[in-house]
């Protein structure tokens, strides 16, 4: 969606080793915001974009106007049923719509051979590599790690609406992962004690608003009681009126 | 779906003119039937559909398995939210949503330049074009004329479930298209009036249930009042426990 940080770049980096030509992606789709959520304010500088895309060694950028894609009568769409009920497929109903339907048309228009995502958003990374699976597209997904500041916040377009004292306050998403880490290497499984200790944090936390925290199977995403497989832990959290997401794997 | 006649000859030999390489896929697709529909007796023979896709030129036959195509725990689907409602829609929810899904899978599979779908599933045809077009697959999509056999009954795989009296019985539906072609040649133009008429040969025809009834938009597949512009009038009638479909253009 633009508004590029060192988090795209290292995907564009990803797929620079991986294949012939690189194309990037820049397109705020409208499609995947809800009524009220932040389409007309999200971040957008196609300049800077275009700068740091020459620097990353980017050989195209997909920059399409919004009526190149869309038509006022399109009806078809592509709909997930299982992953994308929970986690932000609940706060953010027709989300994941919006995505799969725009990454089916990408992958259509661009035809690539790789295609790399970022971990950060982790249901979104598992529903485009079910799509393309179940739809066999022709292409292999590849994840790239989160990227994160210096002081562990993930690098997000959105950190941008973060006032000075905000920017601060953000720094809990990381303090409650690294907490249930280091819980889960002193051996702590249960699910329950290891999210109550997140909420802690949060709660502690005075601009800040959670909007879900849960462990989950990394595969299925299904909400685990106790940490007996390979976990995802998973935080969407409003600081002050921006919504951050971040997450963290735990191997069982 | 296989159990080829010549109707489908027709598309091979239409691929044929186009491509360089013709595929045909031959799968009996169990997502597009409804429980109680006839999945179980849908004719098959591959035998002699390899031997006609031999004299049709036919570079490759697609056979795949069931769950070669299918796994258990698939959830990413194609979804269409208006031409899909009405017709056959209505009558078999969940069909559309199977046959997108499968379409979809075999042009990421084959990925064909060209792709012939037949006429005679008239509201199939235009949902795979809306696909193609609002998902922005890399095909063309041909559509072939309908076939009819000698005295003008279309052809189908299903026909061969017809009894001899039944058989006799399934003319309805072309007399009918019959009949509403002679009234628009007429000048008769009201919707009513034409729907009335073909429902009096179906009503004189013992066992002939019908399904639908309709004259819609060939574009938008809403139902029209008077036929204004380009009109496709499209039948499904029970013969016995057969459903056949047919349909008709008329360019106002």
């Amino acid at each position: 969606m633009g508004y590029l940080h060192e988090g795209h770049l290292s995907l564009a980096a990803l797929a620079r080793e991986r294949a012939d030509a690189v194309v990037l992606s820049i397109f705020v789709n409208p499609t995947q915001f809800l009524a009220g959520e932040d389409l007309d304010r999200y971040p957008r500088d196609f300049e800077r974009d275009a700068a740091l895309c020459e620097l990353a060694d980017v050989d195209v950028i997909f920059h399409p106007a919004t009526d190149e894609m869309y038509e006022a009568k399109r009806s078809v769409f592509v709909d997930e049923d299982s992953l994308s009920t929970g986690l932000c497929g609940s706060s953010r109903p027709g989300h994941f719509r919006g995505v799969l339907t725009v990454v089916a048309k990408l992958f259509n228009i661009v035809l690539p051979d790789v295609a790399v995502f970022g971990q950060k958003d982790a249901q979104q990374v598992r529903l485009i590599q079910r799509m393309a699976h179940d739809l066999n597209f022709p292409v292999e997904i590849v994840v790239g790690p989160i990227v994160r500041e210096s002081d562990g916040l993930a690098m997000s377009s959105r950190n941008k609406f973060l006032s000075p004292d905000e920017r601060k306050d953000a720094l809990c998403l990381r303090s409650a992962l690294m907490r249930v880490e280091a819980l889960f290497a002193e051996g702590v499984r249960n699910v329950d004690v290891l999210r109550k200790a997140m909420r802690e944090i949060f709660d502690s936390t005075p601009s800040a608003t959670v909007d879900y925290i849960e462990i989950v199977d990394d595969k299925t995403l299904s909400p685990l009681v106790a940490i007996d497989r390979r976990a995802l832990v998973v935080l969407a959290v409003r600081i002050g009126k921006t919504r951050l997401i971040d997450n963290s794997l735990l191997s069982a």
